[in-house]
C-alpha cells in the first residue's frame, strides 16, 4: 500500500481529511507562519513581536490586558492554573459534566482545602440553579472550576449564567474554553471568568503547544496571596505574568515557532471576523447533527441545545465498536474522527468542526464517511438521507 | 462576508475544496518544497540538483534520457514543440477530438507545409482506424499530433493504438499527456511518442510553470534538420537539450522554485507507487461518474469507456447555466469546479480528480456540491441517490 | 564530506551564503509565500489576487497601469518584447555597453528593418551625447534599447539622461532594468521608458520565473500597428495585456506559485520603504568596493561612478583563474560569487548585493571570502585592510 | 527606519545574522518541516511518526531505547527531571561551574534530602578529582547533577571523566547537554549519564519547545521507587515513559508541529554525519577565539581548553557595557549576540556557533561585528588583525 512522502518519517499514508476533536487541521497560513525564521528570544525584534502577539490574543479574547501565554498545551496550562490559583485555604466547587470537568478535581485535590462537586451525567450540562444552591449551602466556596465545552462529551455548559452566579458570590471562576473559544461566542468577560483558558490548537486552527489565558486582577491577587504558588517552575503563572512586555525577560525560552504560528492564527480569526467564524462552526455542526439524525443515529448530548457547535458527539450504535468505525472511515475514505476519552470512550465518536474544517461541506463529508463506515460494518444506514438532511440545513444557511 | 488572510492580497475568501481541471490543489509536501531556498543556478549544488530532478522525471516517465524541462507551463511548451519540430517540409496529421487537439493545428499552421486533420465531435475519441486510413491516403504524413486527454472534454484518446500505427508508418508522434500522465498508465514508450509532453501542475499535484518532456532521438534528429528551428529563444527545445547535465550551462535562468516543487512532486509519485496513484484517480473518477448518473445527469463523454480517470465532464442540464452552477457550488460549499473551454464552454462542467483530490471521498464531495448547486438553482436532483451510488463504487474498491 | 538533507535531491552541500548576481537568495517571507496553496487560476479568488498583485507591482514601479506580468523569467521576457514591439519597418538603435546590451541586437535582428548600434568597451557606460549624435545622423530611429544595469559588467548606464533624449526624438525606449530596479532609484517614468522590464528574482529578493513590465500607451500603439506581433504565443505581449484584470481570462495558465512569491516580495519592498531598500544596496556596494580596493584589487568598472549599487564586478587579478577563485571561496567558506558571462567571462568576478544580502555585513563577508580565496591561491592580499576599509564605509553610514 | 514585513507582527527590523547562544537560527529544512500539516495525535499516522522520531532521536544520541520527548523546552525538562528523579531520601551532589549548574541546586532543593555542592568560579570547570573527593567524604551521595556546557559561561565540564567516577560510586548522574549535544562528541553512554538532557533548539538547529532525553533503566528504577514522583503532571517523566510507542496513548497532546521540526533536524544531523557537524562547530569556535584574541580581547574561559566549541564567551572590556556592544552590533550590522545570564550578565558576551551558523565564515562575521561595535563605542581594536587570525585558523582547516 501507499507510503510516506520521502523526507518525513512514518510508513502509513497520511489522512485525507481530518475531522478530529483536536489537534485539528491547521490553516495553510498558519503552516506558512510556522516556517518563519526562529528569532532569538532576547532580540528586540522577538520581544516586540511577542508583545504584539500577546496583545492580539487579548484582542481576540476581548480583554484589555495582554494575554498570558504559557509555553505548554492547555492540559498542563490548566494544571498550572490549579497549582497557582488554588491555595490550601480554598474551598473549590468543581463542576463536572464530562471527563475534563471531572479530571480537574484531581488536580485541584493537590492544592485545595476541600472540594465540593456537582456532577451530572456526561451527556448533560451543569444547571446554573445547582451552582446557586451550592453557594447557598457552602458560602465559603472560593474557587469554581468550569469546563465550557467538555470535549470528550461534545457538550456545552451555560458559562455565562454560571459565571454571573459565581461573581455574585465573590468567588473566583476558572473557565476552560479550550475547544470552544474562537468557534462560538465566548470570552472571559461575558462569562465572568477570572482565569480563562484556551489555546491555538482547536477552533483557531493553529497547532497545539501553547496555552492562551486571560487572568484578571482578582485572580492575580489571589495567586499573590497563595504562598505555595509555584515560581521558577513550569507550573507557575506568576513567572509569565509580565513576560508579554518587551521590557521584561522571559522566565524560560518561549516556543518561538509556536508563537509564529499563533500570530497567523489570530490574524486569520480577526481578519475573517469572529462572527463569521462562529457562524460557519455553528452551521457545520447543525448540518452534521441533522445528517447524523437522518441516518437514524443518536446524538450523545441529551438535548441538542447543549450540543457543541465545534464538535458533534455521536452515540456508538449497538453492535459495532467505536474503534472499528474510526478505522473503517480512515481506511475507506481517509477521513479521521475522534473516539471518546475515559468514561466516554467506546460510547461515542466525535466529529470535530474546528478551524479550517468548520465549513459546511465537511458536514456532508462527515455524514458520508460515518454512514459509509457503518454500512461497511454491516449496519443499515441511509447515507443518502443523511446527506440530504445536511444539505437542507446548509441551504437554510443558519 | 469573510475576507482575506492578512499578508496575502485578495479580498475574496479562498475556496474550501478545489476540484478543478488544473491548476490543481498541490500536495502539502510540494508546498513545503516551494519554500526551499532559491539557490543560484550556476552553483554546483543547483546544477547537480537539476540533473537529479531531470533524471527523476525521466524515471517517472519511464524513459532513460533525463527529461527535457522547459521553464514554461505546458501550453507554451507545446507551442515550442510545434516551432522546433515541424519544418516547412512537413505534412502534419492533426488529430482533433477536442479544443486542445483542434488548437494544435493553429500552432502547426505557422510551421508546416500542409496539414491533414481528423476531427471528431468533441465528446468522442479518435478512431485508430481513421489514422490508419489517413496514412494510406497520405503516406507523406511526417508528424502526427495527438492530445491524449483533451481536458476541455474530459475524454481519452487511444494513444497506444494510435502510436503503434504512427510508428509503423515511420512518422513522428507528439503526445500531449499533460493532464493524464501520472493519473493513469501512460508513458512515452508505451504510446510510441517521439515527443511526450506533460507538466507538474495536474496529476502530479505540483504547480504549473514547467513543461516536462521526453524527446527521443528520432525527434531530436528531425529538429536538428529543421533549419528554422528556434534557437536562443523561449520557443527552442534545442537550447535546453543538454541543460539537464550538471556540466552544461542553462540557456537562460531556470525557474528555481518550480524545480524545487517538481522534485517533491516526483518524490511523492514514486514513493506512493504509480500504480497506487493511478488506482485512486480511477476509483475517484468512477465513483464520481456513478454519482453523477444516479442524479439523472449526463456525462459529456459519448461512452463511459472514453471518460477520463482524471477529470469528469458533466453535460450542463437544460435550463441552467454552467456559470451559475459553478458560482453556486463555490458560494454554498466553497467547492470549485471548472467550466468548459471555447467550443465546450457552456456545455459541460469539469470535476477534476488530480493529485491530492484524486481520493474517493472527493467523489462524494463533488456529487454533493454539484447536486446541491443544481437544486439551489431549481433543478430536481436526488443528491442522496448520487452519494449512495458513489459510495457503492468506493465500497467495491475498484 | 557533508551531504544533502534527506528529501531534497542533490549530493553536494548547499552553499552557506550566496552573493550571486541572480538568482539571489530569497527573503524568508518570499519562501513562505511560495508555500501557499496553489489556487485555480479561473477561480475568482485568484483572478482578484492576480489583479491586486499586478497593481502592487505597478505601485512599486510607480506607474498607474497595472503591471504586465509575463510567465517567464526576464530573458524570454525581453525576447518577447523584441518580437512584439519591433516591426519590419523599424530602425533600432541598440546601446551596447555589455553582454546583455550587445545580445539584444541579436533578438532585434529577427524583427527590425535596420539597426544602428553604439558600442562601448564593456567596462564603460553609454554616453548620452552619443545617443543624441545618433539621432542627429539617423532621425528615422524608431526604437531604442538600453540595458540599465548590464549585469555581466556590473555597470550602470545613465538611463534618465538617455531616456530624455529618446523621448525628445519621439522614439520608443526599451529599458532592461532587471537587476537594478528595486535596488536603486529607477522607474519607468523617470527614465522615459516605453517598455520597462524587470523581474522578482534580483533586487526584490524573489525567485526567477516571471517578468514584470510597464508598457505605456505609446508602446501598445506601436505593438498594435505591428502586423507580425505574435499572438497566441509565449512571445506575445498582447496576449497578456489585459490579463491583469479579474474580469479577463488568462491566455494560458499563469505560474500561480510564482505569483504567490511575487506578492510577498512586493509587500516587503513597499513595507520597508524603497528608499531604505536602495540605501542598503548602495551602502553594501560601496563598502564592498572599498574593501576590494583596499586589498589591492581593481574594480572592473572604468570609473566608480558607473559601478552598480547592486553588483560589484572585480577584475580577476593576473595569475589566477576566475573559476578557481569561485571554487575556493565556495569550498573554504561556503560563499558563492558569480563569474562573468561571454565576453566578460574569465575577466571579472561578480559579487551580488541584491535583496536580503544587500546588507552591509555581507560586504565584509564578500571581502573576507574573496581575499581569503585569493590568498589560498597564492596571491598576497591584505584581507584585514580590506575588512577595515569596508567597516569604515559602514561606519560612515552612506 | 526599515519596518516589518506585512503579515507578521513586530515593528522592528528582523536581524540579518543571529549568532545567539540559543534559540538559534534554524536550518531552512527545519523551517519547511514546521510547515507540514498538523496531524491528529491519535491517528495511526502520527503515532507511527512519533515513534520513528523518538527512535531517530535515540539514534542521534546513540542509545537503544527510543528517546523520551517532553513537550517543553529543556529548562522545564530539567525541572521535571529533578521532580521525578530526586526523592526525599536522596543526597545530591550538585556540580556548579556556572549559572545553570548553580541553578539546578534550587530545583533540587525542592525534592532532595540534602545537597553537597562543588562550586568553582564561573569561568572554570569542575575538577574530576573534586568529585572523587566528594564521594570519599560522602559515600551516601545518590544523585549527581552536571551541566556539560554551562551556556552562560561558554565552558565545558569533563563529563566523561566525571561520569566514570559517578558510575563507579553507583550514584545516578544527570547530564544537561542541552547546548553541547550535536555540536560536539557527547552522548549519554560515553559520559555514563543516567538521565541525559538535550533539545532541538541549539546545535541541532531546530526550534525550542521540546526536551530530548535518554533515561536509562537505572534512572527509571529510581523514579519508580520515588513515591512523590509526579504523575498526571507536566513535571512527570513517568507519564511520557512509553509514549514513544505507537501502541501507547499520549498523556497529553504532544506539540505536533515541534515534532515535525525535530524530525527534520535529526535527519539533517544524521545525513550530514555527526563528525562533520562537530567539526564545523569546533572550527568555527576556534577561528572565533583566534580572532577575538587577535583583537586584544580576552576569552571568558580561564583556559582555552575548556572553551566551548558551540559558544564563545568574550570578556566585556573595561569601559564599555555589554548591552551597548550588543545593541551596536545589532544596529550597525544586524548581527545578534547574547549577553551573559545572572552572575555572568554584564561580564561577558556570547557568540553562538550552533546549527546553521556553525560555519567558519560566521567566525569572521562575529569578529567583524564584535570588533566593529567596540570601535564604534570608542575602543581601539584591530579588526583587521582579528579577521586575519580567524582566516588563518580556517585555512588550517582544523
Amino acid at each position: 500500500m501507499a507510503t510516506k512522502p520521502k523526507g518525513r518519517a512514518g510508513t502509513i499514508k497520511e489522512p485525507v481529511i481530518t475531522l478530529s476533536a483536536g489537534p485539528v487541521a491547521t490553516y495553510p497560513a498558519v503552516q506558512r507562519a510556522f516556517a518563519a525564521p526562529v528569532q532569538y528570544d532576547f532580540d528586540p525584534w522577538f520581544q516586540d513581536f511577542y508583545e504584539q502577539v500577546a496583545k492580539k490574543a487579548a484582542k481576540a479574547m476581548r480583554v484589555r490586558q495582554p494575554a498570558l501565554i504559557l509555553q505548554v498545551e492547555p492540559a498542563p496550562g490548566i494544571e498550572a492554573t490549579a497549582a497557582s490559583l488554588i491555595s490550601s485555604n480554598d474551598v473549590v466547587l468543581n463542576l463536572a459534566s464530562g471527563v475534563y470537568g471531572k479530571g480537574f478535581g484531581y488536580w485541584s485535590a493537590r492544592y485545595h482545602k476541600e472540594m465540593v462537586e456537582i456532577e451530572v451525567p456526561f451527556n448533560e450540562a451543569i444547571d446554573p440553579a445547582a451552582v446557586k444552591a451550592a453557594f447557598k449551602k457552602r458560602p465559603d466556596i472560593k474557587v469554581v472550576s468550569l469546563v465550557h465545552h467538555d470535549t470528550p462529551s461534545g457538550t456545552i455548559n451555560p458559562a455565562k449564567e454560571i459565571g454571573k452566579i459565581v461573581r455574585d458570590h465573590d468567588a473566583l471562576l476558572i473557565v476552560d474554553a479550550v475547544s470552544s473559544f474562537a468557534g462560538m461566542d465566548i470570552h472571559p468577560d461575558d462569562c465572568y471568568a477570572d482565569v480563562f483558558i484556551t489555546g491555538p490548537g482547536k477552533c483557531l486552527g493553529g497547532a497545539p503547544g501553547l496555552t492562551l489565558m486571560a487572568v484578571n486582577d482578582r485572580a492575580w491577587k489571589h495567586i499573590k496571596k497563595n504562598k505555595k504558588a509555584p515560581f521558577a517552575s513550569v507550573l507557575s503563572l506568576t513567572d509569565w505574568k509580565d513576560a508579554w512586555s518587551k521590557e521584561k525577560p522571559f522566565p524560560f525560552t518561549p516556543s518561538v515557532a509556536e508563537i509564529n504560528g499563533l500570530d497567523a492564527a489570530l490574524d486569520l480569526y480577526l481578519a475573517e471576523g469572529p462572527e463569521n467564524v462562529w457562524h460557519r462552526h455553528a452551521l457545520t455542526a447543525k448540518a452534521t447533527r441533522a445528517g447524523i439524525k437522518a441516518m437514524g443515529l443518536a446524538l450523545w448530548a441529551k438535548t441538542e441545545a447543549i450540543a457543541s457547535p465545534t464538535c458533534t458527539a455521536v452515540r456508538v450504535p449497538d453492535g459495532v465498536k467505536d474503534s472499528d468505525i474510526i478505522a473503517t472511515a480512515r481506511a475507506q475514505y481517509g477521513v479521521v474522527f475522534s473516539s471518546g476519552r475515559d468514561q466516554t470512550k467506546g460510547k461515542l465518536i466525535r466529529i470535530g468542526h474546528m478551524g479550517p474544517v468548520a465549513e459546511p461541506i465537511y458536514a456532508t463529508v462527515a455524514v458520508t464517511a460515518f454512514g459509509g463506515a457503518l454500512r461497511k460494518l454491516g449496519k443499515k444506514v441511509d447515507v443518502g438521507a443523511g446527506v440530504e438532511a445536511a444539505l437542507a440545513v446548509i441551504a437554510g444557511g443558519k
